[in-house]
């Protein structure tokens, strides 16, 4: 569709969006809001299918068929061959399946590459996986920066999160699966904060292994099924850490030992939540027009934009992400010694980000439903949060470091 | 509330359940109906705490405190202790979680003790964890009817379903766990096909672990949340392997390194599944109000009524079940030569049941919206369908061995 420069591509797609009267939303990255057709949607489901089809639902509605072709539909979202993304569970359940089988694939390396940047709970996942395998495995952590230089031919599995929760700062995941291939290494790739921010291509990259959740970005509700990735050179020779039934190669069949799984089939393990699929359904429905580069080409407009004004009109913040956006994520953060106190205020009138220990306001710029007027009057008032110093009242100062 | 011999004291509940027209559902240890409530409650959550709330409800609509809140509801259930079950992920996931706990308190033994009656998924989710272990464990199999001789000082864990999936046979929870106990192993117990079917009391019991899911008999939905219990004097002890960010101490202090949360707590691991936890409540919201000791005489007297009608009415049928209702769960299984088609048909003919492999005619039996009159008529039907061999028409044919 041709668009004009002055016409906004994504009218459309903010229309379809429920947004609370009074408030700029600029958390989308945390969690994204309502699609209008959602509630309807999972209403429809529960009354229509669960209460209608009862247990034939599974396989009357294809909810069983689900996981799998909704995987199709946030595979296209991050590059993905057909047939190899499947939904199901949470991100830090997927972290664990995609690095159980990566280590599978290396069982004369001892070492995973991750950086000092990565989100938490992968770092977490890791830490248990590698206590339970007990085999010396070392989880080494550099900063950002030097995973490049880190990547030797020591290094089993590279473990990254391709844009950095809290600055956005984005790695190059091509460069870094070449050089990880280069060196006898595989790779995952958490797509947490990429998944529907960013172009990915992950077949493009030779990404190995790609973990997401769907309820950032994707819109899919709080607590939306997560999703994983695995290359098609890899996936007929993983064997399932977490082999639940539904991975089973027949499930129905109540085997009495485990065989996994036809391809990405492999990558499931208990039953799937079909009612958080019937919103996440809902979500995608508006994802299925969107062209990621169009919607990129939007992200670094209206995220300049912000940067800008706010350099602009707020001396006291300074920048936590990368200049250049081509080096970042979908989010902005801001540096500022009162951050939690200000994001506080921030929230009171109006404007919702959110704070990252110890000093970090983020904003998630979201073009899907976040247009030009949107992100002016945040920049107004953010600026007047912090230049008037709002943030300095009793009730934004009670919790000071950790939320 | 007392209750004269003629009056059903379940005839409120079934009011408060979608029944569709035309059917008798016997399937409801396989998927529970859909509490009456249940759409509006998850489109009030998605519009009012989702849609308006934003970000804002994982404190304002304390989605981050549900899963134990939640967690203790149906604690009440299964005799657990307040503050000790956990809602979250599968039933798969739970059972990992479970031994890779209950084999980290016992370091120096190698056996995991079940049966060839224990459901598949537990099987292989053990065989899975094993694999990851790599430290020469065995998981011993033994038929249900040889448990109780073989559990010896070499059992670190016994890992059962109290009642079987196939034939509803339950094992004595409070003499094996006793047993288990004296030898020094632990003791896991799936309550997939226990929690809203018998009386459970784990507390009583002294059980170790314990999983279930919430989609049978407490009508959770299509992949309703899951649960963990957890011991008093094992929870501060254990080091999960599934650590996750939401388990952690300090979830949103994001350090580098996982430390357990307090209790059960720690017992979560990723994002909870708020969508999914909305239609759960509202079928707990039928079970706050039920006891236990009362569903189990509406049970066996439903299921007797059944039994002794379908023998009296079928002579083709084999019960495969105990006789003896204190040995059986809440359904009730009998043999058939052509299971799988007599099954279709009598889904063709209205009563819904299920087949599961070999020749087994599953019939769940729930007086939480089952009556005398359900249970006569469907005996009717069943007994049309194999006494007048409605199953051999070509369409019920089809699949013969696996669904």
């Amino acid at each position: 569709m041709m668009q004009g420069f002055d016409t906004d591509p994504f009218a459309h797609t903010r229309e379809m969006f429920h947004l609370p009267q009074q408030v700029i939303y600029l958390d989308g990255n945390s969690l994204g809001p309502l699609p209008r057709n959602a509630p309807s949607a999972i209403s429809r489901v529960a009354r229509d299918e669960w209460g209608e089809m009862l247990i034939t639902g599974w396989n009357k509605a294809s909810w069983m068929a689900q996981p799998g072709e909704v995987g199709d539909r946030v595979g296209r979202l991050i590059g993905a061959q057909p047939g190899h993304v499947m939904m199901g569970d949470t991100l830090s359940i997927k972290v664990y399946q995609a690095l159980a089988a990566a280590l599978d694939l290396c069982p004369d390396r001892k070492v995973i590459l991750s950086d000092t940047g990565n989100f938490p709970t992968d770092l977490y996942m890791a830490e248990g996986l590698l206590r339970s395998m007990g085999q010396g495995h070392e989880l080494r952590l550099v900063a950002p920066e030097d995973v490049e230089g880190a990547i030797t031919d020591e290094v089993a599995v590279l473990m990254l999160t391709e844009v950095d929760y809290r600055t956005a700062r984005r790695h190059d995941m091509a460069t870094l699966t070449a050089k990880a291939h280069a060196n006898g290494a595989l790779t995952i790739w958490d797509l947490a904060h990429s998944a529907g921010a960013i172009p990915v291509d992950l077949a493009d990259c030779g990404a190995d292994f790609a973990v997401g959740c769907t309820y950032k970005y994707l819109n899919g509700g709080p607590g939306a099924p997560a999703f994983i990735y695995v290359a098609p050179q890899h996936v007929g020779a993983t064997s399932p850490a977490l082999s639940g039934w539904l991975g089973h190669e027949a499930p129905f069949a109540f085997e009495r030992s485990y065989r996994p799984g036809t391809g990405i089939e492999r990558m499931r393990v208990g039953t799937p939540p079909v009612l958080a699929m019937a919103a996440l359904e809902a979500a995608l429905d508006i994802w299925d027009d969107v062209d990621m580069i169009q919607l990129d080409r939007a992200r670094v407009r209206l995220s300049d934009m912000f940067i800008d004004g706010l350099e602009a009109a707020c001396p006291a913040l300074t920048l936590a992400s990368p200049r250049k956006a081509y080096a970042r994520g979908s989010h902005v953060s801001f540096q500022f010694e009162q951050a939690y106190a200000a994001m506080q205020a921030c929230i009171a009138q109006g404007v919702i980000g959110d704070f990252r220990a110890p000093d970090n306001m983020r904003f998630g710029i979201t073009p899907l439903y976040l247009n030009d007027g949107d992100v002016e009057d945040a920049v107004e008032i953010i600026a007047r949060v912090v230049n008037q110093r709002l943030w300095d009242a009793p009730e934004y100062q009670i919790r000071a470091k950790v939320t």
